[in-house]
């Protein structure tokens, strides 16, 4: 790379579609009249990286952790000046990848966090990974922001899981109803803004896109920090989402 | 990398866009139930390598192969297994390339020749940029086959150029009426099937999806080549894909 131009590394693959997405999102939402103008990245799409959610919950040995070592090493080594994960469930492992790595890797939970404070939510209600929601990495933040984190009950976990993995993972058709179902549930139950705490859900909103005025999407979030991270100017956001204000 | 998978390693950013999108075709046609069933990719999305057309035409003496080779030499040293360019100006370089690589680089212009040769063509019509034009690689590979390629007269190139330069690299919308024109008048000179040689052209193609009865997309048939290279099944490609016969 030239002395001026970051090379930002992904960590992908988790799964495969949404890192993609991300780094569509990257490309479409940066200001550019030129190839050149966009920026440097090098991306590990390791996609045989084993399920993070199915660690997570027990339901399997087989531990991504030092799968995804090897990458954040792999993407240092090539030359990589700062890291970003575009998956939530991921983030689980934050704290031990940032123990091998001595590279600055950008934190979607805390910025989707720090993004919901911005906006003055005081009640948010996440779509999730059992993962996620097990890992209460999204309650950590908020209790941070004197915010309140509010899942699901049982029987809408499970229709978020089965739409991540049953529909989104395979590429086959989402049940939106069913899905709204549960958004509206956690409306229902106080929450001001629902966080698509996924990046296979950030798919959905790709799809068919969700009321940015209650949908805050993690992955756009990453987005909006990456560009900045990486010297560019961001275009093509909502209104106001530098403020968290937006809408 | 496990013993069984394959790492992919892709020469990208040229352009971006084209880049992640030939990575969201390898994803959306690879048979898969789960994340670990895709392939795993290594993507090198450089953006900030010169522009290939220009130093081509010998309007700047900013020369791109430095820059690409330092990126297959990232990409092999990161361990990549084999490696794939989605960019059909750069193939200019490609002997270049292959003279300091000892990966193989599999070829978008030898796989849509061969392509063209087993649907049948005697007579092609080459949309792309003035540097593929000039560099004759269509020419080379319908030599190779026997059969003939033409390119557009010197306006319709100008519209070719200005859709693949002032409108998709900018993000900005294209004059479609315009780029049908073009290829309309190649079909009017004999021209059987038309190749979207550019894979800026290739994001036209996912906009307003061109009749595959008469456009060959070279992003697809890499597409297809790299998900059978990696030990993959292809799936949703256009029925008999497989032996050039579609349609």
């Amino acid at each position: 790379m030239n002395e001026k131009s970051t090379l930002l590394g992904v960590l992908g693959g988790l799964g495969p579609m949404s890192t993609v997405y991300f780094c569509e999102l990257l490309i479409a939402r940066t200001r550019a009249e030129r190839d050149a103008d966009h920026i440097d990245m090098l991306i590990s799409n390791r996609a045989t990286t084993p399920d993070r959610t199915a660690f997570i919950l027990g339901q399997s040995t087989d531990d991504p952790l030092p799968v995804m070592r090897e990458e954040t090493r792999r993407l240092t080594s090539a030359g990589a000046d700062l890291l970003v994960i575009p998956c939530n469930t991921a983030h689980y492992f934050y704290d031990g990848l940032k123990e091998t790595c001595r590279l600055p890797i950008l934190n979607i939970i805390e910025e989707t966090g720090a993004f919901l404070h911005r906006a003055g939510a005081k009640t948010i209600g996440l779509l999730a990974t059992d993962g996620t929601v097990l890992s209460r990495s999204y309650d950590k933040i908020c209790q941070k922001y004197g915010m309140t984190c509010i899942t699901p009950d049982p029987d809408g976990q499970k229709t978020v899981m089965s739409i991540i993995y049953d529909a989104v993972k395979q590429n086959k058709p989402v049940d939106r109803a069913a899905f709204l179902r549960v958004a509206n549930s956690l409306l229902d139950r106080g929450a001001e803004r629902l966080v698509l705490g996924c990046t296979e859900l950030s798919l959905l909103n790709k799809e068919t896109h969700l009321d940015p005025a209650v949908f805050v999407d993690s992955l756009e979030v990453l987005a909006y920090r990456t560009i900045l991270a990486c010297g560019k100017e961001p275009i093509g956001f909502p209104e106001g989402f530098a403020s968290g204000k937006e809408v």
